[in-house]
């Protein structure tokens, strides 16, 4: 492993029933020869599938990681038990996020990758955002709302809106809105992913991106003018696309980006290429994020049959924006 | 290429300006040594880049078509020009499509293959269809709608609305509607594809299929309950499916058919995975009709850069299903 520019990476426990500890330690087998190199936030004592040394801090993990898995130790209350939720170890999960904020904050970590958190088990104990990334937005923003993409190697998508029903999401959709994430996105891209002129594909509502107004409104009146108003800022936009087939193997070297403007018409291609692959990261935080872009997997969970390769795609392009945010900001 | 069982396929000539020319005589020359044998409803003076021979009727196709592209010549009363619509030849687009149904219905034609018409063109000509399938629809129908399945290789989708704003098709959805259309499904796979107990997933509306009502409430009120209804009836349905999970490599071996509640929902995976060889079938007329899933591609027409591979598996696909049937009906 060539000496590392770049502090380690913090990697949160998640959901200590899920498939986190598993996949971390897979992930640490995969790149223990290479790095980038990380330190996992978690109750030592539960962890398994790999050679496991407690540090004191994150700056003992560059020399240990390529020997064992480095871990800041964090006991839990309760043992966690593969596919058993328990509430009493949601303070425990919360805390892992904050401390690798902090740490990251303090220049201390290069940037935080989060195991899958289970959102039920975490109400329960009194949190209140509707997942990871707004929880992420509250204690690590810009005053700016976060914007999540979804990365794999044949494609980049923005969701427009998120986890709403679709009813609402079109008609909360409107040229502000498309026009905030879209220059939420060009500029996350050019930070985060050295990429000085981003081209931004930017979807259709209706069937055939209504052609014309044929086959509704909302592509004529509302996307179409979020469009050129972008491009009259300078941002290399292009829409609406009819949404079939703006994904295809032909168009997607087209563009560096697709914003879709709901959930599934950006989660649909990326997940339909690439499953395990596919890395989650959250643009316009002070900090780097990445995650897996699955969830906690309670149903195999401790069995051996997690697959790691969404956390080790994650935590390269972790390091990889870190890189990108260093050389921009000398 | 073995003696076939069945009489030709009919091919007809589409829009005239667009590209169904060349990737005729492209698709000639890929089947020529094995089949499935078909002829080409067209002015033979257009045609180009593959021998032709003028054929008075149907039966002379199979001898001819190892030799030559057999061709039932029927002149348009305008040149055609690459690229350039002409209202004058409408009528000779639709008579092509009237002139292989009929072939198909006197069992002359084992089915219809048609190339991509241009709506606007036939439109000016006074065509009063929203497209191709309901129009066959209504000279070959059978009492109930026709469903309009694209297959490839990995995947086979049917949307359940299709050509209507996204806002309208929510709006329209009720169990009725989903159930009838799985129906026809599942008919249509039985009759066309050989598949005596298909396995239907059926996908949800809002994200991960609302979380229980969390997320919208149509995945619980109107397509858990007509899951629930075709599963009494003796259908292998399920759902409602997350729509970004349904589609990945793991899911697709797990069903038959996946059923999208709005265009894009079942167009964007399919296409995202396939644009080349994506073939559209339409179920429940009472002939075999199927078709390439592209467009007209007025832009490279004439050019030499049209890609056959569709239309050369929609001619395929045509011909097994005819086998389905014909074995079905013995």
């Amino acid at each position: 492993m060539c000496p590392s520019p770049l502090p380690p990476l913090a990697l949160t426990m998640g959901e200590p029933a899920g498939i986190g500890g598993e996949i971390a330690a897979g992930a640490w087998a995969a790149l223990r020869a290479t790095g980038p190199a990380f330190f996992l936030i978690d109750d030592a004592t539960r962890l398994a599938g790999a050679p496991i040394r407690r540090i004191a801090a994150p700056e003992e993990a560059l020399a240990a990681f390529p020997e064992a898995l480095p871990v800041l130790h964090r006991p839990l209350p309760h043992p966690a038990r593969p596919g058993q939720l328990d509430p009493a170890n949601a303070p425990a999960v919360i805390a892992a996020i904050d401390e690798a904020v902090a740490l990251a904050k303090a220049g201390r970590a290069a940037g935080v990758v989060t195991n899958p958190i289970q959102k039920s088990a975490l109400y329960a104990a009194g949190f209140a955002h509707p997942g990871h990334t707004e929880y992420l937005a509250e204690i690590a923003g810009t005053g700016r709302p976060p914007v999540m993409l979804l990365a794999c190697p044949e494609l980049r998508v923005v969701p427009v809106t998120i986890h709403e029903p679709l009813r609402q999401a079109i008609a909360r959709l409107t040229p502000a809105l498309i026009i905030e994430v879209a220059q939420l996105t060009a500029a996350g891209l050019r930070q985060d992913f050295g990429i000085a002129a981003p081209r931004l594909a930017i979807a259709g509502l209706n069937p055939h991106a209504g052609e014309d107004g044929t086959i509704g409104t909302e592509d004529r009146d509302i996307v179409a003018p979020a469009v050129a108003a972008l491009r009259a800022e300078g941002i290399d936009a292009r829409g609406p696309i009819p949404p079939d087939t703006m994904f295809t193997a032909k168009a997607r070297p087209g563009y560096d980006v697709a914003l879709g403007l709901y959930h599934d018409q950006a989660l649909i291609p990326i997940k339909t290429l690439d499953m395990a692959g596919g890395v989650n990261v959250t643009l316009g935080l002070s900090i780097v994020r990445t995650s897996p872009d699955h969830g906690t997997a309670l149903d195999i969970a401790g069995r051996g049959l997690a697959d790691p390769g969404s956390l080790v795609a994650a935590i390269r392009l972790a390091a990889e924006i870190a890189l990108h945010r260093r050389n921009a900001s000398r």
